[in-house]
């Protein structure tokens, strides 16, 4: 049981960003690699530029993985799972744990399975912005579940590491909760202030060649396929409104202090240097 | 009355991000270039790099520049405003215009004044991060005070327009309300979620760890030097108040749908388009 990732045929379930890029990453390592996707184009442009070998063939992989937005994770498995041989290993890669682990604890025992989350993205997804290099150096959340081996578990971490990146394991609530703060919140921010904007610059026409930098930023997110969105936020919402109450805390406390210059500027100068101390040691990533 | 920007002696009051790069900007359009600061080694610096001809030199400058933070505008007003010669044209280049141009209204008569704001900036600021072409292809928000006379308009826009911006006038308050959503609203926010993202990694250690591109776009401007960003607060903040509430019901009102994916995904949608419609027609500024 020490087979290589070379040994393996991968399928892939979805090949929009996440899974295309995949295919890519690991076309040099897997023995074979073959896809479905809702869209007959993106498989025959996928196969012609050679990203994989054969449209379907779920029924002969080792190792699926499942790339399709969290919220449609569980009815896919439903329709997927009748195709799979016994022993394939089956990782899902929705931005959303909890709830999809849980639907893993419950295959036919003859599957193996792991959640997983890499922590990687594009605004702008889609087949057609996929990039071999888009795991590279990302930390690939995988989470334990009731159908994982330790056989499946190091599959887990060979595939994470063919692509680039550096497993690590977490429970998949912490997982939830964790990512609600760094990539769900951050997601709903950028949604909200764009959607201010859209309100705001129907009385002032002049809004939005005002907006630079600061608001480009600030709003980027918001460029992300709603589809995937929706499944982020459908998924992980109580740790979402959980979170969000806890930022309108902040930006209570930041409120108070508006009146109080010295007080205000020592503390956003403690978030400046815990700003740059993250950005020093974790690294920019320059794409959102 | 028609000279060029060429006949001008520019002083600089301020030599910081915004002060160093037009002077590097204007360095090759204006006639002499003198500056003054508070740290004496940028000064040399400066001096030395030829960025500037002379150290001090207020009295003999055809239009000064004010570029310190917002909140210090005032108090340095009254410093300089004893040095200035007869006719001087005076701009001050801070954040928030409203209470900058109250206090522009109330100079002596013999000083031509106008407000300023250039829509550009970048998160790492001070003079070692100055660039001669930051303010290329930027807005330049100009405001009328009672001291604005034409000719002073005329020389502002000559001073934009020698920096490579594109001069805008509008009224001191509506500025003030449409940079409190394109620019403030947005770093309260990116600072008020690296806020919450210091508490919940004191909870919880592998926090950033899972961070990646969303998040640290979204708390990017939180690495802007907390003087410059004390001043936009305390000197906007009824507006910033204000729109903060406005944000807050975005949040409610995308709170709702978390339980009605449909919905949820067709409001997301329509953010989405209009996004990528402001990045089409209004450009993607890569940095904040």
């Amino acid at each position: 049981m020490d087979e290589e990732i070379g040994d393996f045929s991968v399928h892939i379930v979805g090949l929009g960003l996440m899974g295309g890029s995949m295919a890519m990453a690991l076309r040099d390592h897997a023995h074979q690699i073959t896809a479905q996707d809702l869209r007959p184009d993106v498989l025959q442009i996928a196969l012609k530029r050679g990203v994989i070998d054969a449209i379907g063939g779920i029924e002969q992989a080792n190792v699926v993985i499942l790339a399709v937005p969290a919220d449609r994770m569980t009815q896919v498995l439903e329709q997927i799972i009748p195709s799979l041989k016994t022993n394939t290993i089956l990782m899902d890669i929705g931005s959303t744990k909890g709830k999809i682990c849980d639907s893993l604890d419950q295959l036919p025992e003859h599957i193996q399975a792991v959640g997983g989350h890499p922590m990687c993205g594009l605004a702008e997804n889609g087949f057609q912005n996929a990039i071999p290099t888009l795991y590279r150096n990302a930390r690939f959340v995988l989470c334990e579940t009731k159908r994982t081996t330790p056989h499946a578990k190091k599959v887990a971490e060979k595939v994470a590491e063919a692509c680039g990146a550096l497993p690590v394991w977490l429970d998949r609530y912490r997982h939830d909760y964790l990512t609600g703060l760094t990539s769900h919140l951050p997601h709903l921010l950028n949604f909200a202030l764009m959607r201010l904007a859209i309100d705001v610059s129907t009385e002032n026409n002049d809004l939005f060649q005002l907006a630079a930098g600061g608001f480009d930023g600030a709003t980027r997110l918001a460029r992300t396929n709603e589809s995937m969105i929706t499944g982020m936020f459908t998924t992980n919402a109580q740790n979402i409104r959980e979170l969000t109450a806890r930022f309108r805390e902040q930006l209570d406390l930041l409120d108070t202090l508006f009146d109080n210059p010295t007080q205000l500027n020592d503390e956003l100068q403690r978030i400046v240097e815990a700003r740059r101390y993250y950005s020093d040691n974790y690294g920019e990533r320059p794409i959102a």
